[in-house]
Parts: C-alpha cells; sequence; structure tokens
C-alpha cells in the first residue's frame, strides 16, 4: 500500500476538525531532553478522534449511522465525530471503560450501552447492533482509513519541527503505530512499547503472525487489545526498530512523573511510552535524540469529577 | 523605565532553566478560535519560575540563601530555582496554601515552615527571618527584576507566533500582567481579569492608587494579594485594555470546560482570565482575535496524590 498519499489525503479531510495538538521540550523528565508531543489535548482525549474523522469522511455514512465497541477511547472519539457531523452513533463499552470515559461519550449526545463483562462482549452487542439496525462498524485500529487517519499524528509532529533520531509510542491493537510506520517507513526509529500484562505486538512478533493474548493491568481499558492489528503487524515485519515492554509499576511512575515535572495530566496508556524510556525498558545510545508521544488523558477518577 | 531591553536580558539569563511553554488554538472553547499559552506546564506549575530565576541570577545570592512568604506557587518557584542553583531557601507558607502546594515545596528539599493563620502571618515570619539570618527575601510581584522575569512570557509567546489582538490575563499582585505590559508597550490589548473576590487592581484603578482589599474565594492563594505592586499599577495607567472580574462560579466552569474540552487541567487561577471570555465579563468585538493565558496548574487535591 502506498500510505504516504493517503495519509496526506487524510489529513487534507480532517483539517479543522481535530485539534492540532502542541509539543515541548522537557529538559528535566529525563537525563536528556525529551521531545514530547501532547496528544493527550486531542478531542475527546486521545488520539482516537483523527482515525474516526478520517473513517467518517471516507464513508457512506448510511441513516442508522456508526456503531463502535470500545474500551472507552476508540467511542468517545467516535461518538464525538459522529455526532459533531450530523450521524447517529451508537456506542458499546464493557464497564472496565470505567465512569470518565463513560461520561466522556455520554456528553457527546450519542447512544451509549454499557456492557456487563468485557470488551469481547461489548464487541457482540455491537455486532449485534450492526446487524438488526444497518449501522456501520467503525474497527478501532485495524482499518485502512483509521490507520491513515492515526497516521496524520506523526505527519504533523514532523511539521511541527520534531527533532528526534527515535520515537517512543504505546501500542495496544496498534493503530496509532501502523500510521507512524506508515508515514515514516523507516526514515526514523520507532519503538514499540507495551504493558507486560497487555502485548499483543510483542506476542505475535515472537510467533511471526497474530496471535491471541490475555489482557490486564492499569492500562487495559485502554492499550488491552487481544489481538494485534494485521495492518501494524505487516508494517512492523518491516519497519519496528525495538519492541520493549514495561511493568504496571513503570507505567505509574511515568504517569506522576509527567504530572509532577510538569502538570501533565495523562491516564496509564498515555504514559506507557515515556515508562520505556524512565524504567531503562528502552535505553537509547548516547546521542540519540529521543521522541515521546503522549497519547491519552482519560485519567479515571476524573480530577474534576 | 526602559523595559524591553531588561526583558531581553532577563530570556537570556533563563534561557535553559525555564520550560519553553507550548502554544495551541482551541476552535472548540469559545465561539471563535482561541490562541492559549499552556504556562501551567512551566517548572513548578507556574509563571512564577520565570521571575524567581532572572532574581537570583540578577543577585549576589547571600551564603544564609533566600528567603520567600508565598500563598504557594511563588515559594515553589523560589524553592525549586534556589536549590537547582545550589543556595539555600527557606518558603513560608500559611495554612490555605494547601496540601498540593505545600508537598510541590518539600518536593524541592528546599527548608519550609507553614504558617497558621493568612499570608501577612507568612510573611511577617519571613521577614523575622531575613532579620535574623541575612537571608535574601525574594518578592512575589514588585521588584523590576520579578517584573522582567515574567515578562519573558509574553516575550517567548510572540515569538511563538501568537496570532491576538487582544490578550487576556489573570491578576493578583501583578506581577505576570506587568511583565507584559512591559514587553508590549501597548502594542496588543491587555484585558487585566481578577476574581470578584480578590481585585486589588480594579480598586486600584478606581481610587487612583494601588489600595488595601480584602481577599477570599476559589483562587485566593494564588490571586489574593491585598495590594497590587506599584509597578504593575504604573504600567496599567499607561498601558491597560481594560481591566474586568469574574465570579467563582465563572472560574469553576472555565475550569471545568478546559478539562472537557482538552484535557487541560488548571488550578482556579489559571482558569481566571478564560473565565472572562465564557461568562462574557469581557466581550471581544466582532473579527477580535483573543488569546489567553492559563498561568497555573497546581490543583488541590492532587489528582495523584
Amino acid at each position: 500500500m502506498n500510505w504516504k498519499p493517503q495519509i496526506e489525503a487524510a489529513a487534507a479531510r480532517i483539517e479543522g476538525h481535530v485539534q492540532v495538538t502542541p509539543v515541548m521540550t522537557s529538559a528535566t523528565l529525563w537525563d536528556r531532553p525529551v521531545a514530547l508531543k501532547l496528544e493527550q489535548l486531542q478531542h475527546t482525549g486521545s488520539f482516537k478522534a483523527r482515525g474516526a474523522f478520517n473513517t467518517l469522511f471516507a464513508s457512506e455514512v448510511p441513516e442508522a449511522g456508526v456503531v463502535a465497541a470500545s474500551g472507552g477511547n476508540h467511542g468517545a472519539a467516535v461518538a464525538y465525530a459522529a455526532t459533531r457531523l450530523g450521524h447517529k452513533a451508537q456506542i458499546f463499552v464493557p464497564e472496565m471503560a470505567g465512569p470518565s470515559k463513560i461520561a466522556l461519550i455520554e456528553r457527546t449526545g450519542a447512544g451509549l450501552t454499557v456492557v456487563a463483562g468485557e470488551y469481547a462482549n461489548a464487541a457482540e452487542a455491537a455486532e449485534a447492533y450492526e446487524a438488526k439496525t444497518g449501522a456501520m462498524q467503525i474497527h478501532p485500529y485495524d482499518r485502512p482509513g483509521t490507520v491513515a487517519g492515526q497516521g496524520t499524528l506523526m505527519r504533523e509532529w514532523e511539521a511541527q519541527g520534531l527533532d528526534a533520531d527515535t520515537v517512543l509510542i504505546a501500542v495496544g491493537g496498534g493503530g496509532l503505530i501502523a500510521g507512524a510506520l506508515a508515514w515514516l517507513q523507516g526514515a526514523r526509529k520507532l519503538v514499540a512499547v507495551e504493558p507486560e500484562t497487555s502485548c499483543a505486538l510483542h506476542a505475535a512478533l515472537e510467533a511471526g503472525r497474530p496471535v491471541d493474548v490475555e489482557v490486564s493491568g492499569v492500562a487495559a481499558n485502554a492499550l488491552g487489545a487481544r489481538r494485534i492489528g494485521s495492518i501494524c503487524f505487516d508494517l512492523a515485519q518491516t519497519h519496528l526498530g525495538a519492541s520493549v515492554r514495561v511493568s504496571d509499576a513503570a507505567i505509574i511512575a511515568a504517569q506522576r512523573a509527567l504530572w509532577q515535572a510538569h502538570r501533565l495530566l495523562v491516564e496509564p496508556s498515555g504514559a506507557c511510552a515515556l515508562a520505556a524510556l524512565l524504567s531503562g525498558a528502552y535505553v537509547p545510545e548516547p546521542g540519540e535524540r529521543v521522541a515521546v508521544l503522549l497519547c491519552g488523558g482519560n485519567i479515571a477518577p476524573d480530577p474534576l469529577g
């Protein structure tokens, strides 16, 4: 697939509908300066709005609207994008999405069903809704339109003057890093960072193909994909620089470091990439210039709730 | 006073010691786009680090170190800057500073005394400490070195491409807006925003001279100066575009809007300037391009505490 034109087209489509998120360089988080992109400031608090808008703009949305199953962030993004564009939206989330993400979806005005059990149960309910109503299902990560939308993030960061050899990115289902891999095509080193307890990409790379994994841990509602997307897996086979894993304790420590050093409040998934640097799971070479993507801010409990 | 060279000198002194804070444009907070500067991401969570570093670099710091009285943010900045530069520091805060700001000061390693009563009691204790030890007192706002340090913020924002006719800034003792007035010299319209319950600048402008006011309300530990600084007052007489006041309810609504729209978590003082726009306390002309300075992020309770 020729990704660059797809991502350029996505960027043109979604311009003005997504937030250009700010960047900064921290001199105090780590031994050397670290470039940060504050994508947790995106509409609905995560990068997911990029893929959601791109998918909606590139699709013929039926009268019945759209439907999504989600641990929270993808559902919030689809709910926000769809309602902004005047489409009906119905979102199915498992209870583990938590009250902050559930409230975020409610505020968009979209329809919301909280499903007992885990993500798989919400996905089942969404499929049943799709079959019954004819609504269009929006997949959270493994679709070209989603990946191209998420790819606009790295394009934007480069346009903002990204000065780094290496970029650390948290991985759940792989939509975000797939977009970055697709945009960069090896031009910078990308490091995939997964929780030890939710590491679908790492397992796939070891097995030589996407395989099912168990998921748990502090970032599970955002990063807990049971199987890596095939688009991500294929791109990772060619272009990924490294795959590392971090503990829940390292994620929580990174979350606290961001808040204490810079008053950046992110959810656990949003601190996952930084955790690799601070914990030593990824050790850059001397002189290697490092950037970290902060990807989600929907912390629970809601600090103003 | 010829301020521009003072502010240029301050910027050169403090470069690398303070954070270049990011900027963004929000299309969703208000009817029209609003430029934001995220100064709550500064070291120690407020703009105060600028004035503190500039004052320390421009001074002969005695062996006994420095002393400051503060509602919290100034003390944290002095503590951070002094300890980073290898000076002793002793900070006196009233109980109203609250546990978040007290913990922030403790983390710097500076000496800390929590004083019963209000700010005036902390100020008395700091004066006694100064007299006894010979430590250098660092005033929170009404000194040229402090104002020049805070002035580096508007200089930095212009260098980042600030595109606005009007900038809204929260006012407590007036150091921050004095720095902006000193840098801009009337080149853009500055709007001073104060809580209804802590409005020393507004009272001074009405009286024609700085006068004492009562202070209370949700932003009092940051904006509750009993008397506006004379440097600020003099600059405001010449260059200030407007002075408006906002209710505590408007401040809390703006704080919530920033969190819900952009996952920007600020303390009440940090939302005060935006409150003027969202509540209609300040109504821009059609076509007037507006910017809002977010100045503090030390929210209580600490969301990760």
